[in-house]
């Protein structure tokens, strides 16, 4: 049998739950899927051969690849300034006259090259590759205009190409309202619906559409027009959903099938029911709640009680959640949200995967599943979110390929 | 001129303050210390000579090396399956009675060989040093025997011989009660005062004496005893104070003229006055605060209007802080203390070196200081606090060598 490698010696989790470790497992790799894993003393005769390529990964704790499922990783510039100017005293009048906030973002990215945008954004997706991310979401979302829009999903396709990691694009014009449209939102997600998302899903940027609903970003209307031009496209839609007031967002979500609703710090019982009958999935981003210093917390009971899978992401963003690091999103939802280990651990795998809908990301070590699988120098998959800081990751595979490989680096 | 090192093309913010950055700035470097700095247009003619070495740093950010000045990093085990037991909805007692809490780690220390305490804690020790640590302090206190602290000081001092960095080791015999005196807390402060500390004064591997002064830890009296003994061998002293509730221990910490008082939540107006009347370094500790959730913040304003000096520092302990990013903490000091960058800047370079009290340490850039100094690969001084997860640190100095070096690994 040719074209397999195997992958022995692992101490396997093949999904987040931490009670199902196997010890001294393989894992056999065929066209970058997993063809076989399971006990190595179980291992058919079939793999036996001398054309198999054998890795040991030395007894590490092995878990899937890790996901993050909802990032803003494209943007120009950053907003560390205003971050000190905010703690200096200023007011958010102050930082505005100084030309900060989203604005800010805005402004930086529409004038930065695809180039500049790329190097930057490359550098926050290898911080997350290092702690071993196979798949991302990338949202637009700072041009506001067609061409700065799809120069942000152009880079964010880039990415994906020029790393092993796979990229999810989210066209997410409607983030905020352009200075040049200010007074005329209406007229701007017509802008959105009729222009900017034709354009952009016919050049394949598109993988799927999301809508920022809030008092400060758009309304149910405004959302339900936006998910409308999607549903034109057969694309999928998500939300940025109840993260400061209770709009009513998920439940608009939910009816039009969403992948996920995101934030949900204000959602209600009636929202969750109804994400469970749409079998969307809530993201939850602790990055967020920490840097904004909510006090809101997202209502975990109900979602557990209803069985919607919740998520866990970075939401990587210069305005209030500048984090490159996902595995601390895990040690905050544990800290923060109080949320149980395998919770966490399946909110980076199986749950977001599900809430990427990429075809290539399954999010769980499974027969015939993309091989993207993580090896960790670490005993227990507690300390995938106990620790903050601590370099875990030591080998990455993604579709049967090494991603990273940190095993020979002499400390 | 011989044995000068020129570093050239940096930005030099050689202290914490971020109005007093300069473009175009040079250091020159002998015998492991500073002998100039300044504006490159403005070198010495005497140091242009061929025997002197010249780096550039490219135009990188250069600050002082940083300095955590507070860590417990040498321990046995971790706390990781406690962490998941916690969130899982165990009990105290639950924990207690399957043997975990603090119990757990003097355990873990006790069986663990020096070897093995070395090989965990130096982990832990690269990644503080990989985001720029030139210096740190590393308490005992989890062997509560003399053999068991002094394994683990010989291993702090190991630790601070097989890496370029200073170690400042603190003798924290009076960390907890060990099991072996429950009831008897008086009998083993005798043993600290009377045995433990003695010998390994006697050692030299004590640089300075902490107590943990609370209700769960040590009384006044008893911590009294401790700094008592600490003079007796010339050591200064420091205490972990105010934690969990007002104790008055840092009121005594400084009667003792103590480098520092640490933790601080529950600290009161005459504490403070008696840490800026002593001279003491007010030493907080973001990560813990964060870890335990707890909700009472130090009193940042009255220790500014009294003008005692702030340090921030890791903790990094497995039971209360498992991080090992001191960048995180600048992070969090921010964050959840709304403390100034300039300020947390200041927290862990000069106002740490002068907690930590070490000749060798002075946290500036300054002439005569020891060469010890960071590369980064940011924009403004902010960014050092803003982002979490982004690897930063290019490159360090410390005492005129290249202790780390980044700027050559390909992405
Ligand atoms: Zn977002
Ligand atoms: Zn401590």
């Amino acid at each position: 049998m040719t074209g397999i490698t195997l992958w022995t010696h692992a101490r396997l989790a093949p999904t987040a739950n931490p009670e199902h470790i196997l010890e001294n497992a393989t894992i056999a790799v065929r066209d970058q899927r997993i063809e076989w894993f399971g006990d190595s003393a179980q291992l058919p005769a079939v793999y036996q051969s001398n054309s198999t390529h054998v890795h040991s990964l030395g007894g590490a704790l092995v878990t899937p690849g890790l996901i993050d499922c909802h990032t803003h990783l494209v943007y120009g510039g950053n907003r560390a300034e205003e971050f000190a100017l905010r703690l200096a005293g200023a007011s958010y009048e102050e930082i505005a006259r100084q030309g900060g906030g989203i604005v800010s973002t805005v402004r930086a990215t529409r004038a930065a090259s695809a180039d500049e945008l790329f190097a930057s954004a490359l550098r926050r997706l290898d911080a997350l590759r290092a702690e071993g991310v196979t798949a991302i979401e990338i949202k637009s979302g700072y041009g506001l205009n067609l061409e700065s829009e799809r120069k942000m999903l152009r880079v964010a396709r880039r990415l994906g190409q020029e790393r092993p990691v796979t990229v999810a694009t989210t066209f997410l014009g409607a983030h905020a309202l352009p200075p040049e449209y200010a007074g005329r939102a209406d007229d701007y997600i017509n802008l959105v619906c009729e222009v900017m998302l034709p354009a952009l899903a016919e050049e394949g940027l598109v993988d799927a559409v999301d809508v920022f609903c809030e008092r400060i970003g758009f309304t149910l209307a405004q959302s339900e027009r936006v998910f409308q031009a999607a549903e034109r496209f057969q694309l999928p839609v998500k939300m940025h959903a109840e993260q400061l007031s209770l709009m009513g967002g998920t439940a608009l979500a939910a009816r039009h099938k969403a992948l996920s609703a995101d934030h949900l710090e204000y959602l209600d019982e009636a929202g969750v029911i109804a994400l469970r009958d749409a079998g969307s999935v809530a993201v939850l981003l602790p990055g967020a709640y920490y840097f904004i210093r909510e006090t809101q917390l997202p209502p975990l009971a109900l979602l557990r009680r209803h069985r919607v899978p919740i998520a866990i992401a970075t939401d990587s963003n210069p305005g209030t959640s500048p984090t490159t690091s996902l595995l601390l999103m895990l040690n905050m939802a544990c800290t923060l949200f109080r949320m149980p280990v395998a919770e966490v651990l399946a909110g980076v795998t199986t749950h977001a995967a599900r809430a990427l809908g990429h075809p290539d990301v399954c999010g769980e070590i499974a027969i015939g599943a993309p091989a993207d699988f993580v090896a960790w120098n670490i005993q227990s998959l507690a300390e995938l979110a106990y620790w903050s800081g601590l370099d875990r990751c030591t080998l990455v595979v993604r579709h049967g390929r090494i991603a990273l490989d940190k095993r020979m680096i002499a400390s």
